[in-house]
């Protein structure tokens, strides 16, 4: 490391994060800060997005001085093809979740496990209304297979459209179908896209967007969707709750593990498997005073949604929870979990566990876990965490702070339940102008950016504006460290919305839970819509991902777009290097589908921005802006 | 063009394109060729494959200075990452072909087309009975219902394998069971390998490698099968038959449309215009004697197979195919078709069509084709293009020297009746060392390489050691203009395969078909291993792609190596810069699957090596080297 390290002030906002960063630099272990560092300056034609690889004819650099590649695609061409494919990662991911507990809900139906069931049953009979399939004087179980026999053939290649379909406001249906832009099958989407950007296949930069759109909407309205639904019905559908999160919930006294990933299907099982009393009574016999399952990232919003655990952190920290010297086991299921995690806990005690067969980790302890061992994988796990406890170096453990309260579990049940069993009461709200209007927060952290500076600093300007916010993904932990998940935090919120929220007790910015989950959005703004009679991109509503890094906040983004709803980045996708992709993506899109996306890093003008946004839609609808 | 031109000797060994380069740069018409001396020396990072761009912490480029991405990935993940996208992009190309495919047939089944139907009843009957689809007493239709259905399972993310997993041989089924390779459905692989290479997925280079494996098994067993088999039942299994090739297939005196992509469906119905009096009595008064329909690249293959129109050239012929000045219309459907054709064409009176929604080209006259309307809108195309015979100018036309006689359609079922009935005596003759194996020279040009020099080179050597070679795709062309695909080029042969292809009235080497046709080679070695009790791995073959370009041919490499194929090619993908992923490739896949990639640029050298290959397989068969 040749450069002089940053100051740990200006990597992060929180003192947890900096405590953990300086210890990492006593010790000598590098992190994500560190690697970033030495990979800056980066490609300027790869962060251009004029780079491509897809054929040996090449690589190819497309620029003023040769601007055509090999083939004679232009950079128009080039950085179309690459974000299509940056998208189809992103909607791969949250899709093949999504099949994952398809899987899971055969499994029950087919009886080939006991470890997972149907918990919440009438959601599953609402589903299935929703989407056609017979409930009246139908077992649980036969309802069951219909559903998943719907869902799996959102994932095929028969359909003209995906279930999900029926919830989508009629003008926006239109709009897509107009635009060929409606979502035919999960994955058919996904392999059309890989195949359009093969050499010689879509050579019209605007047609592979209006595909990685209907690659998105798959994922938003379908994968996505899918995996929330049936998240929801295999594990419950969350309540509001109160949990805590920073580093500091994890336990000096306790044998400690973190889940990270994104799916609840392991970490569910091994949050049981730690409240066993056999396994809490081997932790005592080795000293510790219980087990303690923490979370990280959109597993750790699964099991905080649904079951309260305690957030140890949001993406930036998964590094720092290893350092603080006290963590036994990191049980990781898939996306978002650095390679480096396997270094890092090499430097302590701590065991590296992977279990899925699709995301091995070389140098990890392997797990396999299907539905019908998966409580027997998680015994074995938790075991092997609490006989770590005995190998911790108590001389090298430091958590630093306290945790912080916050309040979770705000599904759209929840949220209805909560108003008295409908949305008028919001859409009341909404009227009157108590509630100018919403913001999903979503997405991650990006070392690229001081950690959660835009996260929290878009939130707190947005609530002053009487502007709701959702969060989901990395930004919950950010926004419950800062006190904003809290209905004390009413008092940073305009008179509206401290008005409406203090009458509920809720706080201003709610938790809507991981990143799959703001399909919940999706079908909130849908639910909105319909009950309006308008289109989403009516709605005096916005979305932001301030600190994005993946291909998956890509997806979520123009799914968010071509869904009708303006959406705001902290920074560029690698497009700019087309002034045909970029001037689409920040302006003729709205034309298309009545919303597109903005690009702004600073958190003041990004809500003054949303500001502006909310107050045209509002007139629109004939609202007091 | 700041640099010398390089000679036109040094581009292609055939003199039509020589001549047509010359022309290009007399009238001042880049080709592929300048770009790629725009574009050299290429980016070493793309080349080595350690670049990351799957997230915008980066881009991020691995070296000794910075041995780790920002994520904590190293050279090996990165590489295989970018490998496993890679080889998707081609499984994906050939596996939504496939699908097309399906779509013509349901389009047959629910009576929606009038312009397609089932023209190889016995075909459909055959592959019916081989998938467990009864066929017994009924009708045509009703298999062909099941037939699509089951395809259309294939596509899914239910079955446990694919359908023509039936052809596989034992042992190798179960090197794929015991490697978890096994093809499940094909587009849930490449969704699976676009969520693997997301950050934080799959961080081990050998298990992505074995995705990347079983991924292409899904195109070779899976997409492409479903596509060969499917346009056999279409349009007719390939009997032989003769042809012509090179530039001058192109008449001074006749409408000349080009058909150009992969996919017969749309060319099919171009070439079935073109030979309706009305459109013929059309060109004739406009001064054309008539209408000359020609093939590129693999439309070209597919045409050329069972309808045995002529063959204007591979993939470094089609932009100077236009250079002639003398082509009304390139019609394309989808893959490998440069971009810049669209300019170059706009250079001459040429009318350059697109006919796919997934494949449109910036600047192209676009027509919908689909089933219920293909003929009507072929109709119009060639309507437009016999309109355009008079915008040709004379004085820019220059169609170098001679049309070359080929044989052409070879089926596995024409090979079979040609020997009698079944593959029998082939068998004998390899026994009996009169054929000491077989070479599938297969894939693309690419202007790294001298035009098919290699692809000529290693076809010459391999039938003078009495190696049997079956050639598709594009080097298809170059063997025909070599010569070698006529009965006549038992001449360059050795002894054995001069005795056997003579008494057959054959050439020493064998048109195939197309890139998907690959598929045809597949199931010719399964039967034969089949027929030994052996595994494909036991059998003296090989595969070799010399001049490869395209993604699709990295899949078809892997999936050959998979299937027990050993593969050389002409030059490596873009992996060397992990020495895991190398190794595996070139040495550790013969552990897992009995095969491996070899690289060598040089044909004889090639050669050698498969001669070598071939010597100890026929002695691992207890047969004469």
């Amino acid at each position: 490391m040749a450069k002089e390290p940053r100051p740990v002030e200006e990597l992060s906002i929180w003192e947890d994060a900096r405590a953990m960063i300086r210890k990492a630099r006593k010790e000598g272990i590098e992190t994500v800060h560190e690697r970033l560092d030495q990979q800056t300056p980066h490609c300027k034609f790869c962060e251009l997005g004029t780079t491509c690889r897809n054929c040996t004819m090449g690589p190819c650099r497309i620029s003023a001085k040769a601007p055509r590649g090999v083939c004679g695609a232009d950079a128009d061409v080039v950085v179309a093809r690459n974000f299509g494919r940056f998208v189809t990662g992103g909607a791969a991911g949250h899709s093949d979740h999504g099949r994952d507990l398809i899987e899971v809900l055969e499994a029950i139906v087919e009886g080939e496990t006991k470890d997972y069931r149907i918990t919440d049953e009438p959601k599953l009979r609402a589903i299935a209304a929703e989407i056609g399939v017979a409930t009246e004087g139908r077992t649980v179980m036969e309802v069951a297979r219909d559903v998943m026999d719907a869902f799996y053939a959102d994932f095929g290649s028969r359909r003209k459209s995906i279930s999900f379909l029926c919830r989508v406001p009629e003008k926006r249906k239109a709009i897509w179908a107009k635009l060929g832009m409606t979502p035919r099958g999960v994955d058919r989407e996904i392999a059309e896209m890989m195949h359009r950007t093969h050499m010689g296949c879509d050579n019209d930069a605007p047609n592979t967007m209006i595909h990685a759109a209907r690659t998105a909407l798959a994922d938003g309205w379908g994968g996505s969707m899918i995996g929330t639904e049936l998240s929801d019905v295999i594990f419950g559908t969350p309540t509001p709750k109160m949990s805590t999160a920073n580093l500091a919930v994890i336990k000096k006294d306790q044998v400690n593990i973190l889940v990270h990933g994104h799916n609840p299907v392991v970490s569910e099982m091994i949050l049981a498997a730690a409240r066993e009393p056999e396994l809490i009574e081997q932790a005592k016999k080795l000293g510790a005073t219980g087990i303690n399952v923490a979370g990280l990232c959109c597993t750790g919003n699964e099991l905080l949604m649904r079951q309260g655990i305690p957030m140890a952190g949001n993406h930036l920290m998964t590094e720092l929870a290893i350092i603080t010297g006290a963590v036994e086991a990191v049980v990781v299921d898939y996306q978002c979990i650095m390679p480096s995690l396997v270094q890092i806990s090499g430097c302590y005690h701590t065991k590296f566990i992977d279990t899925a067969a699709k995301a091995r980790f070389t140098g990890a302890i392997h797990f396999d876990i299907h539905p019908h061992n998966a409580m027997e994988q998680a015994r074995k796990i938790v075991g092997l965490a609490v006989q770590g406890f005995v190998e911790r170096d108590p001389g090298r453990v430091d958590i630093p702070g306290e945790p912080v309260d916050i309040m979770t579990g705000f599904s759209n049940e929840a949220v209805i339940k909560a108003l008295g069993g409908s949305l008028d009461p919001l859409i009341q709200a909404i009227a009157s102008g108590d509630i100018r209007g919403a913001v999903g927060i979503v997405g991650c952290n990006n070392p690229k950016f001081k950690q959660d500076s835009m996260n929290v600093g878009l939130a707190k300007e947005l609530i002053k504006k009487d502007i709701l916010v959702l969060v989901t993904g990395c930004v919950t932990t950010a926004a419950g460290k800062a006190g904003l998940l809290l209905p004390s935090a009413i008092d940073q919120a305009g008179p509206g919305l401290r008005k409406i929220c203090g009458s509920l007790g809720i706080p201003p910015v709610l938790h809507y839970g991981s990143c799959v989950d703001n399909a919940r959005i999706l079908q909130l703004c849908a639910a909105l819509a319909n009950g309006l009679g308008v289109d989403i991109s009516d709605l005096p509503v916005g979305a932001s991902s301030p600190e994005w890094y993946s291909e998956k906040a890509a997806a979520i983004g123009l799914y968010a777009v071509a869904s009708g709803i303006y959406t705001h980045l902290g920074h560029p996708p690698n497009i700019l290097g087309s002034e045909t992709v970029t001037n689409l993506a920040v302006s003729g899109l709205e034309d298309l589908v009545g919303a597109c996306f903005v690009i702004e890093p600073d958190p003041v003008k990004a809500a003054e921005l949303f500001d502006i946004r909310i107050r045209a839609k509002r007139k629109g609808l004939g609202l007091s802006e």
